[in-house]
């Protein structure tokens, strides 16, 4: 089934040199199949491939759309075993995580699916025409959302399906009508073909055009670059690190025409505990927390990886009794040796700063990539000053710091780059007293928990995925939900267009029954 | 009135060693008022005081807002001559336009007014806690839209009221909640001091906080510059041109904490004319155009400054009219000797290309300042090949391409940059034989209008003023119309929130009676 080719549109090509084998980190061995990276050429190909199913796919309707997306949730779920064992073999998580995040994934299409059935997502807003408006006649005015042209998604190292080949980008790029090309993450090829393959197929059998959807394997950055800088590239979707986020964000705005690119390039999730409380229940939280710091081996970018506290015995009684949980659980396999290399460095780089005490850490020998799980304490003072804690450690480890009082803990807040998230741990009594401090974190993030944990990532039209620099490149806009696919549309306007040539969302009778703006009130009326 | 120097919230100040004075295009002399350019210092002030004013700010309601937007309208009407007075002296443009500018910008205030007053733009969504959901429960998530910072405004030449201190994105980024720095544009400082005035004072008489607005003077691009690269601001808006646009575009793009810069940089505004319009019609539609393309001195940004039509008798009927029509018109003052001798240039250029010819022109001496409309023709061929002739002339000139044949037509119009708009002009039966030609031009432009003109751009919901780079650097939003809002804002999501923590936007009881997404259902209703 796995061929290791590129799926250009609806054929199978690999024209390059450049080999490479996925790896399997709970077996430390590379997996069989190997992979062809994308040339050129090929790169060539799907993008002009895409721009010209790009003409036809723009105008094709939302129930059209609604089946292929449904189709693509079909086929990926007929993959069934075939696709779960790959997963495992290219990510070392276990057997649920497969078959939780593949039904996130197929739950994402289908949503994207009812959305653009219904409709009424497109923004449309009429203004007709006022011929006898004094001083000046008023035109006809209408607009609604379209979708802006070939897009390119990265796969992300650590959501092979959710955030990946036919994940929330892809979904909601094709539920927009945009053509999809996919940058295939090097650490899951495999997944990513069988998508890929269910993609293709249900793009066959629902009578889209060749070239909405390609996938391109690429072993480094030059494929992703040189999709990035191609004219025919309309908008990048991209989950991963602040450094190759920003370099295609930085890519992109050198173009002669610049174009959007939505990186989430993940964050340290502050998390606050307010004083009373900790008095009652520092023990709790302290369990809560141990769970959520380790949950898939502290791989999620709303891990918690930062913990502010204001200095006390019950602070203490959290430390002591987070430290004491944490070193029961079993330690995890990590994704990729290189992740796991890179998460031992980060986390060490993080304990050998001054005044940093490891007060938990898993040190006994472990499973060759498995991750040892580590807490830290640090005081305010130290924090603020130094950058380095502010940093990442993409992995089950957590710094806590103890604020010397309120001010300090605001000033550090105030001080914290842009976040996915943060939390208030906080009985609902005390939150008053800290107004300045909630407010600076607001200022800081895209969504705030209160007395809960920052992993879980809802798919709700309510949820924020996203937030300020360097969380995302683009703090308007989220990944995660259905306004997801407003990253993918411009809105446009006719003016005095006869009714006949509009677009059914715009016609004077609302055929299609979606809710519009019309003379500035929300109806569903034909006009 | 006028005292030349800076607003900087409630306070003025002149500090800076750098001085200048207006320019009357219609005397040909400088105006008498001495502006002072503001120092670092002052740009410092002037960002810290926004960015403390922004902690009210934002929290602010909308009626607060409303009645701040309402009273800006009313003390720029009790302005009256003295602001009509300097803003013909400082633009050369007579008083009708002055008092429609006002008219216009008077509106756009009282638009946002309602718009923040009434509330449901904030795009709220709950999606209520369902602690029974298996296999997980699901988490109490609400969202809404919520201001992003302290914003830059550049005032631009050419609307020194409707684009400028207090023009649309002044007001919709006031609406938004956020405060506004408007950098003053130097060929209308004492116009803009005015309105700051105005402002100021509508500030103080509605209780908002000191420093959500400031007027700094500047002369040249250094205050531009070090406004944007400010970290305390966090976001610009911009109307102008594309060398100043991109470079705004580009500085913002470099900070370490990119933020977003709206910048609608003009455009030729293309115009299609299809035979059969031409067969019946070619006399009365060259009449409009001549009308059309000298409308404000040509100096609008959505002037139709080519237009494009297979060779044909009727295509030179067309001209002939045009051309006859044209110099019939008085020649007008333009906005400044600056401007004048751009367009005297720019124009010449294109003249001067190969197998460009000239078929009307203004060429006996003119009073100073004043510009000579013209007309010049060119094959489609040429056109195609000459990238000189796709530049923007601003000011009262037009180029008229003869294509071959339709698939020539096609050519050039893929071949176009982006534009703010694009017409046509056709008979409705025989639109559907050009599709590929309607479908190009709908990929360059934001606006496409039927058998009219692309001056008058009006201000309605359904209005996108904006489209494909270089039209402007984000073609996803408008600068015109209720959604410029969307600008000055981002999502910002409550997970398990105390409802009596929330804003009332979000609260259960729906206290502001505001549209909302409950469990994807728009309802008014309270939870």
């Amino acid at each position: 089934m796995i061929t290791g080719k590129n799926y250009i549109g609806n054929s199978l090509s690999a024209k390059g040199n450049i080999t490479y084998k996925t790896f399997n980190p709970k077996t430390n061995t590379n997996n069989e199949n190997v992979y062809t990276e994308a040339t050129s050429q090929e790169i060539q190909e799907a993008v002009n491939l895409a721009s010209e199913a790009f003409k036809e796919f723009r105008t094709i309707s939302g129930a059209k759309k609604a089946a292929f997306l449904n189709a693509i949730a079909d086929e990926i779920l007929a993959l069934d075993d075939a696709l779960v064992n790959v997963y495992m073999s290219e990510t070392g998580l276990p057997e649920g995580r497969a078959k939780g995040e593949r039904g996130r994934t197929v739950g994402q299409l289908r949503t994207f699916a009812k959305l653009v059935e219904e409709g009424s997502w497109v923004e449309a807003r009429i203004d007709p025409a006022q011929p006898d408006r004094t001083p000046m006649p008023r035109v006809d005015l209408r607009k609604m959302l379209v979708p802006i042209g070939p897009i390119v998604v990265f796969g992300a190292s650590n959501f092979p399906l959710a955030y990946s080949t036919a994940g929330g980008d892809t979904a909601s790029a094709l539920a927009s009508g945009c053509p999809v090309i996919v940058k295939s993450h090097p650490m899951h090829a495999g997944t990513g073909e069988l998508v890929a393959l269910a993609i293709q197929k249900a793009a066959e059998k629902t009578g889209m055009p060749n070239g909405v959807f390609s996938n391109l394997n690429s072993s480094g950055i030059e494929v992703g670059q040189e999709l990035v800088q191609h004219p025919k590239v309309k908008g990048v979707g991209f989950t991963g690190s602040i450094r190759g986020g920003r370099a295609l964000f930085d890519l992109a705005g050198k173009r002669p025409e610049p174009i959007p690119v939505f990186a989430e390039m993940g964050s340290i999730n502050p998390v606050i505990l307010f004083p009373k409380a900790l008095e009652t229940k520092a023990e709790s939280w302290a369990k809560t927390y141990a769970s959520s710091i380790t949950l898939g081996t502290g791989q999620f970018c709303t891990n918690p990886g930062l913990i502010l506290g204001i200095k006390s015995n019950d602070l203490d009684t959290f430390i002591s009794t987070l430290s004491d949980e944490i070193v029961t659980i079993a330690p995890q396999c990590m994704l990729h040796p290189n992740i796991h290399a890179a998460y031992t460095n980060n986390k060490a780089q993080a304990q050998d700063q001054n005044n940093v005490t490891t007060v938990a850490a898993i040190t006994e020998t472990v499973t060759e990539n498995y991750a040892q799980q580590a807490v830290a304490v640090v005081d305010g003072k130290t924090f603020l000053e130094n950058e380095t804690l502010h940093e990442e450690v993409f992995g089950p480890f957590s710094l806590i710091v103890k604020c010397a009082d309120a001010a300090e803990l605001e000033a550090i807040v105030a001080s914290l780059e842009g976040q996915l998230t943060g939390t208030i741990i906080s009985e609902e009594n005390e939150v008053s007293q800290y107004d300045a401090i909630v407010q600076a974190l607001s200022d800081r993030v895209g969504r705030v928990i209160f007395n809960g944990v920052p992993t879980g990532v809802e798919v709700a039209p309510s949820m924020l995925h996203g937030g300020p620099y360097p969380a995302s490149t683009d703090s308007r806009f989220t990944a995660v939900g259905r306004d997801a696919i407003k990253r993918w549309v411009r809105p446009f306007s006719y003016q005095d267009w006869p009714n006949e040539l509009l677009p059914n969302e715009l016609k004077n009778e609302n055929p299609l029954q979606i809710l519009r703006l019309v003379n500035d009130q929300e109806t569903k009326e034909a006009l």
